[in-house]
């Protein structure tokens, strides 16, 4: 038996595009087409004058960060976590919360969703079962329901807005679900919720099983910084950071401490970015809607959009040829929607003038 | 059975004390006394004038560190793997490369090692087997190889210089357990190798089932920066980067590849940081061993010391009375021993002068 039968293998994952031209229009990967917040130059400046700081390994607790955090959402530090993006927070929680429970209870999401949480129940071997959304790629909160499936579940995670629809579950599903899962841990990963979704934060003061995650790569601007956290009652964080701090104490750097706080303490910024990218949906919805295009109606900084006459194979080449670069799955029900992220206004104006093009109007 | 019953629970890690008090001689935690490379601080401030690059992913192969590591150890850019920090490369190589294999095959490492590995071990449910060091602390090849003790294995991993005694293997014998276990990789884990210990890198060429893992926590200053990385065969890192990018494919950040880039590129910094360190240790050598202290010969950027008069838990306590703080594992046969972090002449003199005062010499 050589060391090559020994090891694991996997199939590579392949990532969006992360063009190395110019003067592409990169709307492939829902990344904010703005400036982070002015504070975070300000804080980058000031580490290169205190760069002796680096030798020192980061404080583990993220100290500023969380309370800047705790400030910005009304809540204990001991309620937060900080991860490096929340990629990393949500594996954390999977490992955490779902990989210890029984073999019988599977893991619970949707069938179409972020691409993420099936192999994280594949690295931790936790038993899971994808289910199906509506024809109208809405979750039915009735089918997360054990008192109505009959069948219990060893935890719930669904992104909301969802992924890669866009689409919003209202507040009162949402809460169905959690209060229908006292004897699981409900994750709500809200990437996206900053475009104009109801956060359910507010659900935190009835529900201990309800786990919030949000990251600063979309609405702060932040991607390359890699700061994701999480919000939950103080026992949940309490479990999260014990198994956190038992193999591997210092994930996140200096730099991502100094200007995610910088970030965080920024509420005006973030409210004027994130109202300028809402607008700007909505300006292109109507413009895709003119176009024939049909889409579910997205709270989140992208749309995710077919048109009947066109493969989405054909309008994403077509639009990659004029410089545009947007994302598609090459999967059953959405092979032929495109998932176009929200950039500036000019950005979107020159897509649909692309698509006009391209779609002969 | 409610949600907590579902959950994985654990011992939190107790990590080695960062003071916030002013005035500490902190020498508990490896770290280099000196700011890093000046590059560091150039790379620094030239982020801060380029901000809006943080809106962006980063790029997740990291190639100009990757490419400037390449450079600095003459090999292939194909052969480096980085991650944020040794701690993240090495749990990376734990699942990648030892969670797969026979459960009849245990992982094999020292008895007195490094802390994580069995965490990780026990993380990603692999078998392993602590292997007895000699009485002198030194690993004795032999008992690695499945042709002296009839045992195969999964995989084996010790650090060179092995912590925390600081001893290092001489290169034949790390040869000796390379050859003698073709059909397992190797990890030597040379996190304190910069400090005289001789790398294992030139073996390399020979072997393929060799992965040789470093930081830039101790030896470049940059312990707040989170930046590791591992050097092998192609093959090796190929299965590394697989592994990897399937399940987080952005974890280090913008910063760090640029901070780590600048200090990478610089060859001159870092002889001339290490080697002063190196004089002051030796330097160190002499006065404990003046003062009678018994210690294994360090080659790393700390001394693992004890007095045969006094137990190591007072004499840690007697120095933290007078604001020096050094590391002790409360553990079988190392209970006694210090582990104390060279820091600049001036620290290394004072600790000196309140050894003295304590031991009443």
């Amino acid at each position: 038996m050589s060391w090559e039968d020994k090891i694991r293998k996997v199939e590579p994952y392949v990532a969006g595009e992360q063009p190395k031209e110019k003067n592409i229009i990169k709307l492939n990967t829902n990344e904010c087409p703005y400036p982070p917040a002015p504070g975070v130059e300000e804080a980058v400046r000031q580490l290169a004058g205190d760069s002796s700081a680096l030798r020192l390994y980061p404080d583990m607790d993220a100290t500023p960060l969380v309370n800047a955090l705790a400030a910005q959402y009304k809540v204990d530090p001991d309620q937060i976590f900080v991860g490096v993006g929340s990629d990393d927070v949500l594996a954390l929680c999977f490992l955490t919360f779902f990989s210890a429970g029984s073999r019988e209870q599977p893991l619970l999401f949707p069938d179409i969703t972020y691409s993420f949480y099936d192999v994280w129940a594949n690295l931790y071997r936790i038993p899971f079962r994808q289910v199906p959304l509506r024809e109208d790629f809405s979750i039915n909160p009735d089918d997360y329901l054990p008192a109505v499936t009959g069948q219990e579940n060893c935890g719930i995670i669904f992104p909301n807005p969802n992924a890669p629809t866009g689409l919003e579950l209202p507040q009162a599903d949402v809460e169905k679900i959690i209060a229908g899962n006292p004897d699981s841990i409900v994750i709500v990963d809200e990437a996206y919720v900053d475009f104009g979704a109801r956060t359910a934060l507010p659900l935190l003061e009835k529900y201990d099983n309800l786990l919030v995650v949000q990251t600063f790569s979309k609405s702060r601007a932040m991607a390359g910084a890699r700061v994701g956290f999480a919000i939950g009652s103080k026992k949940l964080i309490g479990y999260l950071k014990d198994v956190k701090f038992s193999f591997n104490s210092y994930t996140m750097n200096l730099p991502s401490i100094r200007i995610g706080t910088a970030s965080a303490r920024d509420a005006a910024w973030f409210e004027e970015t994130t109202e300028k990218i809402i607008k700007t949906r909505e300006r292109f919805k109507e413009d895709l809607r003119a176009l024939g295009f049909v889409f579910p109606d997205s709270k989140s900084n992208f749309v995710f959009a077919k048109h009947p006459d066109f493969s989405g194979a054909h309008l994403q080449a077509a639009l990659r040829a004029r410089k545009i670069i947007v994302r598609r799955f090459n999967k059953p029900f959405i092979c032929d929607y495109l998932r176009i992220t929200i950039g500036t206004d000019e950005q979107m104006e020159k897509v649909v003038e692309a698509l006009r093009e391209i779609l002969g109007k």
